[in-house]
């Protein structure tokens, strides 16, 4: 049985809803990281790095947002989630989601968890302010390069859609009008309608 | 033909040596980062983010180390640079290259990156002075916990090891001493005697 540890709103929702679209059975754990229970004695046993997600499987327990959908998509190749035969197709897959998790996260990190990476309260304050521009930046090659349409990678959807879909649920938050991309704000719209985004958001609200 | 773009000294080495391990014939391309040559409107048709590394394919370019890390050991796999055939042991890969791109890159980013999170100098030198406490952290977790050792992996050496072994020439210039994680620190010693390793060094003093 595989147990996905998540907290609703983060970005481990995109391995919440690969789970949703593949089809495997799997329990998923709610980590109140409002009281910090991600940094729990219980919790750092099964990630010593005290985030979220964490994907608990037989064989042991697996970190990393691009590393988990991978896995999803490699066990449940009837779901079709990833170019799983095609070594280039599935490299620029890996190549998206490296740039989502690298950049495009890391850029929304600076206006909530600035102390990540300075202890100077001013310098967090600088940091936040600067966030609109860096995920408009990021959203802005997506957009116009990254994004084949209709879906991430092209006419197939693959776990690269979770992802990115959670990266656009940020960006008003973010203060960027996630309308300034048409083609990913239509990405989110039909992400919406999927019944596994559904169940995979009703799983964050219950 | 592949023809990996890289810059001396930056993540684009782990590549640069991936590719020596290959075996694959390919063409290594210096980008002048000094006079930004990455932002310079030939490059960016290449990569429209301005960076390095991008390995150009037959089939297209591909850029994010862990994509072409991953890349590289598919379409050599008599090289045996990843587990391919084993779906929880190539995620394993995967999440150890994911850490290194999201979390110990950037935190060695912020000592002279700052630019790219916020617009205040006094921003860029708090960042600077988190650097020796965030990369000795990441540093601990991996001599603790990921490392599996000899190889990052375990026992078979893979596309991590390379990857590893940039971050963690990295560290004396963010005042980190490699001394304080002797597993790593060893593992860069063995790193530096392998020939494919020599080889990408040279390339990058050629």
């Amino acid at each position: 049985m595989l147990t996905l540890y998540f907290a609703p709103g983060t970005c481990s929702r995109a391995s919440l809803i690969a789970l949703e679209e593949s089809g495997l059975p799997f329990e998923a754990k709610r980590i109140d990281t409002a009281s910090g229970e991600q940094r729990s004695e219980a919790y750092l046993k099964i990630n010593a790095k005290g985030r979220v997600p964490a994907l608990a499987t037989e064989k042991g327990v697996l970190t990393e947002t691009p590393a988990i959908l991978a896995y999803i998509a490699a066990i449940a190749p009837s779901a079709a989630l990833a170019p799983l035969d095609d070594p280039f197709e599935f490299a620029r897959l890996q190549a998206f989601n490296s740039y989502i998790c690298s950049t495009v996260h890391v850029n929304h990190a600076h206006g909530r968890r600035g102390a990540r990476w300075a202890d100077d309260p001013a310098a967090h304050e600088a940091m936040k302010a600067k966030v609109p521009e860096t995920m408009a930046e990021s959203f802005a090659l997506i957009e116009d390069g990254m994004f084949a349409g209709p879906w991430v990678m092209g006419e197939r959807y693959s776990v690269a859609d979770p992802y990115l879909f959670v990266m656009t649920g940020w960006l008003p938050s973010d203060d960027v009008d996630p309308a300034r991309f048409p083609r990913v704000a239509d990405h989110y719209a039909r992400m919406l309608e999927r019944p596994a985004v559904q169940r995979a958001l009703a799983r964050e609200k219950a």
